[in-house]
């Protein structure tokens, strides 16, 4: 084992360092001691990770004297709601918390944004550290800041900006994650190749299968590679005020399907992702930007790990374009009543723009509709 | 009437002006729409300011043509909570915001309270412009960037520093606000001559009468005066980490009692404040910062308007030491387990320390408790 390799995050007075590494939950108490403010945290998890985790984690805090308590949350993305937030920051404060205390997210996504979001509410602002298990949580959710909760009205449509102190990549943890999640986090990882970087979109042709069978080597450089490529696009742009959505290529597609399928199990969030960067290069395609080899090799690719690019089993006749188009409407990118869409000139050409004719829209959700 | 003059809360990108003036509300849109990203604003109020103040505003936006839609929520401390604050974020979500869209706050602490925390929350921080409506709010809450709601373990315990674009303290709002409300907020007016101002305080003393009364030049002068002082105070410290807890003069005292009385009608914010401050003028000249004739002249000053100084009426024998210094243990202000107090070397002249031994501020409360 070599040590962890550690990427910086530079937003000046917040930045903070990503650790991508084995064993990093077991040896966590060296590199979390050194942030706190106080000798204690709150661990906050949820069912699937604490049997596995929580213990280890507990055992490294315990013997650097580092005192910890921790709060356990029902599994799955239904967990990322008001009711829960409500009830998480109660259990935190009932644990007589002072603005000193660090919590820590444990899990998943899930975890990570709604105790990334309670830090940032909690007495107007707690320090916090995310120690993600998943694969999607390791190469997107956990870096950059984005908190929140889902709302009737949508997904993330509450929440913060805030970043975390430290960001423990353990890539231990991912041998315990089921085969369906692992697939679901590398679709955010050809993301970063299809955004700007076409060599690792090579790479990852090359490499997936051995990524995906777990190989350490594989999962540190993919991981690394792309907390480095978020690190990067978000130092830039915080706020999302520009380059930051091109982070977001794919999600706009993305997240009306997983609005359809009501956000649950039968349509994991980088499956729906996989599906929508298809459909943004087939629209990059329709408008002439990208040439139809390009769609192919980028679909190709997906198929070839076994993950979706079409609406099979997943759509039903009472599916439509107009209510696809609706729950797009309803995303944060929205402004002026135009919707941002990140369209591709080809492999690693991604650029946004608010220049789409809906009727372009339209025809790829129909044609894909069509198809299923 | 002459031109409303203008503070600057000077917080580099986040700065923003305070007007104080007469008609502020009738002539709301030459003031707002300077700051407008799009031609639109929603409005949260309440039931009791809505039917006096929202047509007035409405009209004036209209006339400009901002289009505006409102939010009314029910009046009252007790709207301040997870349950209302998830259904105002729905109902700003459910008519179809965008990022650029703006929130105007329109009323008293409570609105500018839970509207500034559902700004700060909504897509992760949209715009928001404060029209306090109480005297409390104009010379406190509305200034300073404290957004926030309550829990079963204390006040303000969840929230966001986040800074409004805009303060328009309407002097003419406050002709319709009951003499109890207006006690209230006053007794926030006397704490900024009571931290700094010497000079205020007297002119307190001289002026309470007219401006009690209503007289608008001598609410202009306090509250211009009262916005001034704390803007100084937040721009030297926006997040509380040192001086800026100068404006918890007498707040420590005053939330246990609050807490005591489940912070309801029973006692008013500035009503507990000004028992607060009292208690903190008579901690400081226990520890001998200050001697007995300060603590008797800001005793006497707030007595002679008619605010409470003493806990008859108020305590029960249910009430002992031990519940108020447990309500203490819950506030934010706690630190490696240390409370914070403002104490007085005399009027003017605060200070902020947690050197404290509990025994004194046991002593202090429980002579209070035996003289009720």
């Amino acid at each position: 084992m070599t040590e962890p390799f550690p990427l910086n995050l530079d937003l000046g007075e917040r930045s903070y360092t990503i650790l991508v590494g084995e064993n990093l939950i077991e040896d966590a108490a060296r590199h979390v001691s050194p942030l706190l403010h106080q000798p204690r945290v709150i661990i906050v998890t949820d069912d699937n990770v604490a049997p596995i985790w929580l213990s280890a984690l507990t055992e490294s805090l315990g013997q650097a004297g580092i005192e910890s308590q921790s709060i356990i949350l029902p599994v799955g993305e239904q967990t990322k709601n008001f009711h829960h937030l409500d009830r998480l920051t109660d259990e935190i404060l009932n644990l007589g918390i002072e603005r000193k205390t660090t919590l820590l997210a444990l899990g998943g996504g899930v975890v990570g944004d709604i105790t990334g979001f309670a830090a940032a509410i909690t007495l107007r602002g707690i320090d916090f550290i995310q120690v993600p298990t998943s694969l999607l949580a390791q190469v997107d959710s956990s870096v950059g800041g984005k908190t929140g909760i889902n709302t009737a009205y949508g997904k993330n449509l509450v929440g913060a900006f805030y970043q975390p102190r430290l960001v423990l990549a353990d890539i231990s943890a991912l041998r315990t994650l089921p085969r369906r999640q692992l697939l679901a986090g590398y679709a955010e990882i050809v993301k970063y190749g299809l955004i700007d970087d076409p060599d690792f979109f090579a790479w990852c042709e090359h490499n997936a299968a051995a990524l995906l069978d777990g190989e350490p080597e594989a999962l540190s450089f993919a991981v690394h590679k792309s907390c480095q490529a978020k690190a990067r696009i978000v130092s830039a742009d915080e706020r999302e005020s520009g380059q930051r959505a091109l982070l977001n290529l794919g999600h706009t597609f993305a997240h009306a399907l997983e609005a359809q399928t009501g956000y649950g199990d039968k349509l994991l969030h980088g499956e729906a992702v996989s599906i929508g960067m298809v459909m943004a290069f087939e629209l990059s395609n329709r408008l002439n930007f990208c040439d139809q080899g390009q769609v192919g090799r980028v679909r190709a690719h997906f198929e070839s790990v076994g993950l979706k690019t079409e609406l099979d089993g997943l759509a039903d006749n009472s599916w439509s374009v107009g209510k696809l188009i609706a729950h797009m409407g309803k995303d944060k990118k929205v402004k002026g009543g135009s919707i941002a869409f990140i369209l591709a000139r080809g492999i690693g050409k991604s650029f946004v723009t608010r220049d789409v004719q809906m009727q372009d829209v339209e025809f790829v959700l129909q044609r894909a509709l069509d198809r299923f």
